[in-house]
């Protein structure tokens, strides 16, 4: 099996117009997921910004990922139509999809699930976050003790809008009284979508190395498998199964 | 518990420029199948074609529907965005909706789904299909027999693009040597959706008991709940739930 | 539609040897839930106890359940196997069934999932529960809040040995850190299936209005429905669907 | 990652009872399996037969075992609870399971799904099926095309007495007019279950290639994973997670 071929897609606002994200992200999150990934074997790891002509996302970039991330909050806007169509239909041809937190009120998550996945409740306090292993044999949980520990979060509370996953890996406690379904597995066309909740801009998530373990076991599950040939449209006409 | 508001939506062209199916649907799809479910208690039905202002979905009428069934096939990309917006957002807040036969290429169900759910086989030989029951206590499978027979119909294949239905009650048999997920459910938001694959507008299907048991069945299945409040977005600062 | 028969089944042990359950549920935990579901119209409501011959569920009052409820604890292991089977074969025929609580651990639970259900973690503390309503429109939701709190519950906590439910409703949320998926239906064979978490014997739980009121909605919910016939067994040889 | 332990375990009776049988299986089903898998690079193969003692089955065997096959028929009550119930418990724990064809009947799939699974309807008249592959993008479908055919088989037809598999792979097509669940695969505990249909005793099913390269699928699919650590029963008393 070659290599599998990672885009890390960011927007990039935060972190060059806030003082407090740009000292733990200096080179943006894009770069510090792309940084821990390329350190796995098997990985090929590229980055995209919002800000790149079409957004990073040119046909051939895309052609040459098997799983993009996706990280946006600010500008899920900006993202042009024509761009999140093309990553839409990419992923139903069988590339996997990582969206992380704030990602969830994306255009590309909402399109691919079909409601509205920005609805949800949210605390921005820095509170303490457990996320619950629910399906310890998945391997999304490998290598993971029976929960993981984020010391300072901000809160995404249920009801979250989104389709009951296919598979349900974590779920999440806050100090402040709420739940939420934090790790969602599924499958869309020949595309697997995972959505994982933490990584807050404010606070230094994707340096923890449990949520990085997370991010890499996404994108080995994520990754497109070589399956069935598949045909649409009109057939021809009948032809008995059975001769007699 | 009120009547349940129904309302029957068609695309309404075939029956108007082709001589065989306005001999088995004079007045169109729209109004067998609303002449049906007006015989059953507990339902008030109304219509609604392509053609009317607003294609009859005003928000009026919206307002006034439980549960909206759909059957279109030349003219989905006729029918307006916003409108189809405003049908999806009803789902979403709890509305039912049923979709029926090549209404699986309508933008409303591709909407709600996020798939390409038209892309599909079929052949139009006028075969023989089998509904098999796969979950005979589900509350659609109600007063049925192990399958239905339809004697003529059109044949839709497999692979079909729809993420994997959260309840799966009908899988059809095709003479030509196919199969396909039949009967198909899915929560979305606080709204149920139905996809029933038979109702070739050129064979009298919609005439056919069983047919329209399974409908009628559907659209109790899919009447709104009156569930659980919710709300959204910014909650206040951090209380601690415990006093200490 | 006929009324649906309900039996109450509680192991009754805790209420007779523990003078602070007795103050709580003088008649028992199965006579405060009847006696809450004999006022509810559409309900008939009988009990059945461990301590009774056959455990009260004799053939005949098998036969004149819908719905059965199930309370246990202490004693899971003194319900006889074959009446256990019997109960399990009544579910795949079609009776629902609602597991509260402790009952997590009882054979009829564990044999119709197949897995270790008595596998969680437990504190018994006295902490507040909150169980967050994550589908807003199931049935089994109606009428309540965002959450339904409980002042003081016995903790149970994930990794919870179920198969993933077929429909998951509530979330609970705990004071001292975990998580646990507290509403968890199933279809199993021609029956459902309902778990409902809450109800620690030590405290006043089934006399909180909204507990009462999501056993009610269980109850509706799953309820047998007149569904397709179905056989099994070897069939005739084969006859061409298609006669030439 | 090392090479996966499987173990082929068959009831080997029909193979030394009958001619036609033991002319296409000459060493017994398993053998026609294990030799296929012993030529798939990173696995490591064992048979196990019912009429060895402990069926095979010993505490080393199942302690070497990363993914068990399972083909029986004659014989299902011969299989000794005890062994069936460590069987189960390893599953639980982690081990992949795949049951084959009238495995379907046998206790330990039973068991573990909780339904009564040996219930479906079967034809044995040597007719066509076809595997129709609903899900193209499942790793269990790498390869191969949008069916397979079997030219003669054995007709299993639903109502199939399982409870909904987490993912659908395959929808068999028979010749008579019958339509069936045909790969299904399950979580359980920490272990997957695959459930693949064909191969009846009387035709040379297990010697077709997409056939075996489905089972070669399989047990990749159904490894093991090194998942999340877990823990069960009484937790120490609450501390707050908040320190104040």
């Amino acid at each position: 099996m070659g290599n599998i071929k990672v885009t890390v897609w960011n927007e990039y606002r935060h972190e060059r117009h806030n003082e407090q994200v740009a000292s733990i992200y200096p080179n943006g999150i894009h770069r510090a997921i792309a940084d821990h990934l390329e350190g796995v074997e098997g990985l090929e790891v590229a980055t995209a910004v919002l800000d790149e002509p079409d957004h990073g996302l040119t046909d051939e970039r895309l052609a040459n990922t098997d799983v993009l991330l996706w990280w946006g909050h600010l500008a899920h806007d900006e993202v042009r139509d024509e761009i999140v169509e093309k990553v839409r239909q990419r992923v139903l041809d069988g590339m996997g999809l990582i969206v992380l937190h704030s990602g969830h009120g994306s255009k590309i998550f909402s399109k691919l699930l079909g409601t509205n996945t920005g609805m949800l409740k949210w605390r921005d306090d820095g509170e303490i976050e457990r996320l619950w292993v629910v399906e310890p044999g998945h391997p999304i949980a490998k290598g993971l003790g029976e929960y993981i520990e984020i010391p300072r979060e901000e809160m995404y509370g249920e009801r979250f809008e989104i389709p009951a996953p296919d598979e349900l890996v974590f779920i999440s406690w806050f100090e402040g009284g709420e739940v939420f379904r934090s790790g969602c597995c599924y499958r869309r066309g020949r595309g697997k979508l995972f959505y994982f909740r933490p990584g807050h801009e404010m606070f230094p998530v994707y340096h923890q190395p449990e949520i990085l373990q997370v991010i890499t076991n996404g994108v080995f599950w994520a990754a497109p498998v070589d399956g069935a040939k598949t045909s649409y449209g009109r057939v021809a006409p009948i032809v008995p199964v059975v001769q007699s």
